[in-house]
């Protein structure tokens, strides 16, 4: 049977709305792909006697435990104690966590205070998570059938710390080894992805296929259990390929991380290189590109032309067609991305030009009303969106999106 | 006795780690300033008997429980259902919101099934909060000294009706009014601004002051309780004066939004024009500055020069400076900002050039080295910045709030 978990995020700064419970979610997404059930998220403050009955109602209900935060040297070694008096272990000096502590301090040339000490504590006969990522260790062990893991609060050291060590620790637990591959999905949403494959998902017991919905996109994940990872692998192959079958058109990528990072690697294995001429993303996509990892090997450059003027004179389009036609039109739009190609030298080119609210322009155009141009040795496509009244944000978005897509489609 | 919050969010999808439990963050942040106190979060997944217990669990323990989710067409009105089943509540039929839920759907050319007809269903004898971004209303009644809110789970439609319902809701059980001002600080952390205020904050009990940490920046928030809001704001006054005494050279604003509409109200106000030049931050300044509604009216344009070419070509950069110094080095981002200022024609210009990793370049600049420069018809800054080696993602937002309080600084 498949084991069932409770997270317990330990932090007053939780529930005064300060920060969101990210690593409630980055665990509940990681442990689902383990095949662990999550039944509950609870979120206590630094108050021990609630933490105490939070945790006496968990081992009730299930069998994994996991705890975020309250372990660092300044919260009175909250979560630990509390742990450690609950299921009855001893909270002892681990002398080879002593040593790495002191070696940290030492290497960085920082004193290590008493404080800091009590990291190096944790309960008796524990399995111990290293911390990569900071000074607090986590660790795990079995009482009475109830697995309790206890990870740090600050998200970059949980997740790493889940990767690093609680993920094993959660794999020997099973005889099982679970597998999965994630196809990125533009252009359908998670509903209509949902209905056109409502009929196979029912029908799927391993692999499974999973939606979700992600910002202004979605995402499937294939997931099979086996005896083996090459087992799994296999069951998942022909999954793959049916859903594929279905969604295909729509799938940017299996595995990857975003669009963005698809059209930096489809350029590098062409060696081809690329610029952006932007109105109303105001410089989003040129972001967005240059967040990939060596994107410098890529991208030339870009401009945001928020006015006529810079339309005109930094990437040449002609001030006749910008009197005639406006800003907003799909005439501008290819000028724009044949200006910003040749004045960059790039192979490909994208624009875009369009309202992104709140206010409409003079010529009557409506909020939503975009026009993406990508420009490419075999010449210039415009394609013209309607994103409808949405935020600002949501058709900015949407807008760039569309220019990477289109650029996806033509280099893959 | 201030009220104690228990909030239960209903959604399977939160287990999976589909969503993260934004409504929560949200709520709590919302409930401190009402001077409500938030003891716990639960989530739990679309299963009536979970459900059942939390809610029976909660009703011992606080005296506010709030859920989000659940409350749609197609959740077989778990939420509503297992309420009414707990509080011994009838669920009815409100006619008012059967007319409104028929409007709604001719209004829009749709056609109303009959499960959508479940959304005009409420307890009996409850305050009915409208929904003004979907169509499933929400509610509260008091039962046994609990009073329970259901609200709907979409973030949007849940952060709309707290404003519009359930805020008011909850400000009538009080007879106190809160008022609070929020500081938003830049250039020193959250750990560095409690020390600089602890003895304050640990002396104050009406107003209260609390830090808030956020990406890259931190806030303090300064909350008054009083039996007006007249009164609340006479009480803030003198403690806002206090705290600004002592942290006043960080704060950017109050009750603004971020530093990038700060400069653009900034420019609005003395009828002057920016523009940006960027190479490492990509885009960057000129996305958050168009985040801005209405920035079209400040913000000229931007050139990403991510090559040389594109730097000695666009913006005029002279080729000897880049030969000489490198294009990461301070006479480079000193031509860049008067570039792109003359090329504009701007009154400011921010420009940045520096090395956001992960590899440095080949003159053996480190990582995090980045230089911002502000051109202004005064002349130009540069500043070097060193931001050490920290993710491509932290260097780039530091180098583009660099700019921004450096041009902020410069315009307030």
């Amino acid at each position: 049977m498949a084991h069932r978990a409770e997270l317990i995020a330990v932090g007053t700064e939780i529930l005064l709305g300060n920060i969101a419970n990210t690593d409630a979610q980055m665990l509940s997404e990681k442990l689902a792909e383990l095949g662990v059930d999550v039944l509950y998220h609870t979120v206590v403050g630094d108050n021990p006697g609630r933490l105490r009955a939070a945790l006496e109602l968990a081992r009730t209900r299930v069998d994994v435990i996991i705890t975020t935060g309250g372990l660092g040297p300044t919260y009175d070694d909250l979560t630990k104690q509390t742990i450690c008096e609950t299921f009855g272990r001893k909270n002892v000096l681990h002398p080879e966590l002593e040593a790495w502590l002191r070696e940290w301090f030492a290497q960085r040339g920082r004193t290590m205070t008493e404080n800091n000490l009590r990291q190096a504590y944790l309960p008796e006969n524990c399995t111990i998570f290293h911390n990569h990522n900071g000074t607090a260790p986590g660790c795990a062990f079995c009482e009475g059938g109830v697995h309790v893991l206890m990870l740090p609060g600050p998200p970059h050291e949980c997740s790493l710390m889940f990767e690093t060590g609680a993920a094993d620790y959660l794999r020997a637990l099973s005889h099982d080894v679970i597998a999965s591959h994630t196809l990125r999905i533009y252009g359908k949403g998670e509903s209509e992805v949902e209905m056109l494959l409502h009929d196979r998902i029912a029908a799927m017991t391993n692999p499974t296929v999973a939606p979700y919905a992600k910002p202004d996109e979605c995402m499937l994940r294939v997931t099979a259990k086996a005896a083996s990872r090459e087992e799994a692998e296999r069951l998942l192959g022909p999954a793959v390929d049916e859903v594929m079958g279905v969604v295909g058109e729509w799938v940017y990528g299996v595995d990857v991380d975003n669009l963005e990072s698809v059209c930096v690697a489809a350029l590098k294995a062409r060696g081809a290189t690329l610029s952006a001429a932007e109105s109303c993303t105001g410089g989003l996509i040129a972001k967005r590109i240059t967040d990939v990892p060596g994107a410098s090997a890529v991208f030339l450059g870009g401009v945001v032309s928020y006015t006529n003027g810079v339309k005109a004179h930094v990437i040449n389009v002609p001030e006749a067609l910008l009197d005639e036609f406006g800003a907003v039109s799909e005439p501008v739009a290819r000028a724009m991305a044949e200006g910003v190609r040749a004045v960059t030298g790039s192979d490909y080119a994208l624009a875009v030009t369009g309202l992104a609210g709140p206010d409409g322009d003079d010529r009557g155009n409506p909020v939503g009303l975009v026009y993406v141009a990508l420009a490419s040795p075999d010449g210039t496509v415009v394609r013209e969106c309607r994103f409808g009244r949405r935020t600002r944000e949501h058709i900015r978005q949407q807008a760039a999106n569309t220019a990477l897509d289109m650029l996806r489609r033509k280099l893959q």
